[in-house]
């Protein structure tokens, strides 16, 4: 379907290095953050919060291009558009994505602000909370979309957390259009409840006019319907998308398509310690796309997701450290 | 003896982020490095091999500021002597290493090279091996020779890389000298045995003439030396300095002082795994120092420093990530 040498899955997102530093739960509470959540910062929070931060590991990250990390680990082709600036850290970005065999030439801004940061402060139960200065990050728009990457690619994904940018928006709408319009599918994550909460009305639209492939977790599709029980939640996302992919922590996920419901347990944390839950949700998208671009059935796409899942919150950073072709082949999934 | 509100410790050195990727040993090798070493690369070869690592974290380093990062965590008033410029990596390293307690006033570079850093490649076995992109570290001169800082200071340490740069040598000529005429003690790390190849004569002079507390593994001592044998070595630096204390990996390390020789066994590594062997020795060193400053025997200064060495191996990065304070208490050391 896709053309020999274009990537099979290509994605949207906000490219920012992460900063994690280990912090206690006080410290989480002190400084006015929802443990869990993603909250934006401007330039003043970010330069407070950082100075008050321990020592740090600057890791590249960014929800989708983490996604695409995971994609390229299990050997299908991938691509990704998102925006740095001409800095320091806007090379260790396109270097890290870049050497992890994904497709990255959107090109860097050459003004404006910095590239974007996520102050990320990792608890000692391992939850993540993070802080996103979105600096050159929210300057991407309809502009930046490439448009033979989107005609080839069998997926387009497209990272809630990018929603907050008005002309990110745009470009997303764009997206979606050139895709639709070349017979390819669209994919979204919801990412985060409060994204929900600020956007509910315009991805309910999205997800109504342009969605086929969802992903959320229980909070998030709770929150998209605004309602308190997730049976009721996946029910009524039944009808909006031909495939919802919906995570709940430790008791696994469940794939909705049509009539089919199909539950799918954890698969065991290599090391069996959780080190950091960060990219938990992007690396299972990850797995899910890749099964889906593969042509595995659903519950395979979940097990892929759920592995590359474990994977990622065995060590500290959002994207894999081992090869997930060979640990597929090693749990004997896809 | 060091006046209140003055750091008792003060040390010299490469101001270096590190950039850590895990490899195999066949890349080591077939990028002509020498496993375990560290190599001082050019530009065109430190983009080059940059291009070739895989995605990498970027972690606060540098062998001396390592070294203070542990005698803060230790809790004893440290300082650092070190030259970054004024960009982003320049930005974070400052934090990294004032958010981990130690003082850190040296003037940023404005202009000139970027701020130096480190390519480490971290091998199946956690060896690691560097690859040094000096950058504004090199720039370093005697004009950054904060006087009042080393007149204060009951020990000034400094790091035998930065005796790669000729302004440098000048500089550490100046502390010591300032520090000799306060009364003060000056300590010496060898740091690789590759710098003693390349500076064995000057090297022999600084020590016989300004070095009271000398550094060193096995591998350097007999470099110095030019023997072949480690009881050898120790025979000829006992008459050469007040206090050697040298490593030798996992046979622990020897203290010689007068006619005392102190052996003492490796601590054991938290979590029973070494991870990536990177600041051993600049943490053994902070140990020693810390205990040296505190007034505990040598034989509790070498387990200090054994205890600090066995964290920073417990996990990736040079730097302590949990409290050595604490660690010294519930060893019962110290």
């Amino acid at each position: 379907m896709t053309p020999p040498g274009q990537p099979q899955i290509v994605a949207i997102g906000n490219a920012l290095v992460d900063v994690l530093s280990h912090e206690t739960d006080e410290f989480v509470a002190t400084h006015g953050m929802t443990k869990g959540a993603m909250d934006l910062i401007d330039t003043p929070r970010a330069e407070a919060l950082y100075a008050a931060m321990g020592p740090g590991i600057e890791i590249s990250g960014g929800s989708a291009a983490n996604t695409t990390a995971g994609i390229a680990s299990f050997g299908t082709s991938v691509a990704y558009i998102g925006r740095v600036r001409d800095d320091q850290l806007g090379s260790v970005y396109r270097h890290d994505l870049r050497s992890a065999g994904v497709q990255f030439d959107t090109p860097s801004a050459t003004d404006g602000l910095a590239t974007g940061c996520c102050l990320i402060i990792v608890s000692p139960d391992a939850e993540r909370t993070m802080n996103t200065y979105l600096g050159a990050s929210a300057e991407l728009t309809a502009a930046d979309v490439d448009e033979c990457l989107i005609r080839a690619a069998a997926y387009t994904y497209l990272e809630g957390y990018l929603w907050d940018s008005p002309a990110a928006q745009d470009a997303y709408r764009e997206a979606a259009k050139i895709a639709h319009d070349a017979g390819r599918k669209v994919a979204l994550t919801l990412s985060d409840g409060f994204v929900v909460d600020r956007h509910r009305g315009t991805f309910l639209d999205l997800i109504a006019g342009s969605v086929d492939v969802l992903f959320a977790n229980d909070v998030e599709i709770q929150s998209l319907y605004e309602v308190d029980d997730f049976d009721a939640a996946l029910a009524l996302v039944r009808n909006h998308c031909e495939l919802a992919a919906v995570t709940r922590g430790a008791a696994g996920s469940v794939l909705l398509s049509g009539d089919d419901v199909i539950e799918v347990p954890v698969e065991s944390v290599p090391g069996g310690t959780v080190v950091d839950t960060t990219g938990a949700g992007d690396l299972y998208a990850a797995g899910v796309l890749h099964g889906l671009v593969q042509g595995h059935d659903l519950r395979t796409c979940g097990r892929l997701g759920g592995l590359a899942a474990a994977e990622v919150i065995s060590h500290l950073g959002a994207r894999p450290q081992t090869s997930l072709a060979d640990a597929a082949v090693a749990a004997g999934i896809g």
